[in-house]
């Protein structure tokens, strides 16, 4: 299949298109990159929600769930669930079974896990690639699902349209949970497993860590949610709960898409640059010797990184 | 004080000067990688222990127990916790004071939490820095805890001398922390909270996990520690396995050495080489009209960077 009748598939929903678009992607392959220039113009119509919580939180039943909630109102749905499974264990695609099995036969639904990644920010960039693509296939909305608290994962989260934080009630781990850097990032928190004893004090806990901050007249303080994934409890006020803050946003979507813009732009540029210097500037025999010479401290990563940006860039002088 | 002075001070393990080193990294300062410089021959004699694990896993505890193990064989310690605690809630430094409590007056123990930062890769390489300025002060051990299971913080805990992995007992969530990517990393496994119910299955569980990789004969085959970090037990049988394990890799510490190096220097060039584009090669206001661009789809993201690669390097063609 031509990069053109690909693109053409994938912008016409065809769902093994769109698999087969993914698997570029994945493979970090110019192709895939092609494709997301074929496509790009189509995108921009669905709405992201990202959702990210700490392991066992429960996250990927409740994705479950609010995907056949969405589906209720007749609303397409596609899902990209980042698991940094080992790639020994196969998690990643025994993960996608079992969660398509509840959407088996439903064409509105696409689900995909990605594994983790060798490259530098590339699960990262590879998400927000996924992402395009069940956008330009025509999806309407898009759940990106994050594992941990890492970095990556908060930036994937928080450049989507709506950035949901799920927490589980559990012994005093719920605040070093909520201490782990998403606690700003949240647009509506969500206590999982709120059937657990300690929930109304996790939601306590979440609700004094708001009191702390100011929020001005008219501002979307983030609402806390109970929620039983397990049993659907609470899932359709999730939902709704989400429009809500579709609704109370809409003026201001441009700047997340902006943000989103920016992340990417700053991903793909340095991931670029590198796979250049790599490619076009040293040879591969130099770069080894580089890292000989850093790992038994006769040269510093500074000096030899200065050193590489200068034979690479225009207007600088070469020493 | 001038950059040389504070260099020579950081050597001579000064801890006024390693905490001002410090602040130098964290702000991202131009001095900061000046003092790396000047400091970097008086590295790699430090042994880096890495650990990670999800959330409410005990690691704080775990880490303040090993060091007080490890000052009982008269070694110097240093601790570089990464916290990717939100700036609002002021974590990091309370997180310190609490820790410090436990040492306070030994001056064989030198700990500092990091909060999570703005840039691309800008944790991962300021958590490396610290690291070398506090092997440079003369720490014979510095351990590194990282929360969460992003991927910048499985490479920080991947490149150190020895990576342990914690996981705590848990009502089926243990294998989804497991699930998440840290598995193939860990050189030793702790279930921490081991008076928990369901330690001895999470044991198992690891192990049959183990059991789907070969080992070659002599290889090392990760072992499963039980710890209660609150009340130390378990934690000389860690630092012995930490031994042991030095032990057995004593040949090869080289190509953690190496991997670190490369893990630096592709960091490093990311940064600089987008930090050069946007002091250099862009004006504010055209990055601000691409972000627009790109954000109203008038712009495809990889021709965006395409073109900004192409006005950067050297030998392309300007279009």
């Amino acid at each position: 299949m031509t990069s053109s009748n690909l693109s053409q598939r994938v912008i016409e929903g065809d769902a093994r298109a769109v698999a087969r678009a993914i698997s570029l992607i994945e493979d970090d392959t110019p192709s895939g990159a092609e494709l997301i220039r074929r496509i790009f113009p189509s995108t921009g119509r669905a709405y992201l929600v990202g959702i990210t919580g700490p392991p066992g939180s429960g996250k990927s039943t409740l994705v479950d769930r609010l995907t056949a909630e969405i589906r209720k109102t007749a609303k397409t749905v596609g899902v990209v669930a980042v698991d940094p499974t080992s790639p020994f264990s196969g998690g990643a695609l025994l993960g996608d079974r079992v969660r398509m099995q509840a959407h088996a036969g439903d064409a509105g639904v696409f689900i995909r896990s990605m594994a983790t990644r060798g490259n530098l920010g590339g699960l990262a960039r590879a998400t927000s690639d996924v992402a395009l693509v069940l956008d330009a296939a025509g999806k309407d909305v898009v759940l990106i699902e994050t594992v941990g608290v890492g970095q990556d994962e908060i930036d994937i989260v928080r450049t989507a349209d709506v950035s949901i934080v799920t927490v589980v009630p559990g012994s005093g781990d719920e605040v070093q949970a909520l201490k782990a850097g998403i606690m700003e990032i949240a647009d509506i928190f969500v206590v999982n497993k709120a059937d657990r004893e300690g929930a109304d004090r996790t939601v306590a806990s979440i609700d004094a860590n708001l009191s702390l901050q100011t929020f001005a007249p008219g501002e979307w303080r983030p609402p806390i949610l109970k929620t039983e994934a397990t049993t659907g409890r609470g899932v359709a006020e999730l939902l709704a709960t989400i429009e809500r803050f579709r609704a109370h946003t809409a003026g201001s979507q441009g700047s997340r898409r902006r943000a989103r813009a920016e992340f990417r732009v700053r991903e793909l540029l340095a991931q670029r640059f590198v796979q250049h210097v790599e490619e076009r500037v040293l040879g591969a025999d130099e770069l080894a010797g580089i890292l000989d010479r850093i790992a038994a401290r006769e040269l510093d990563p500074y000096a030899a990184v200065d050193e590489i940006v200068r034979r690479t860039v225009k207007g600088a002088s070469a020493s």
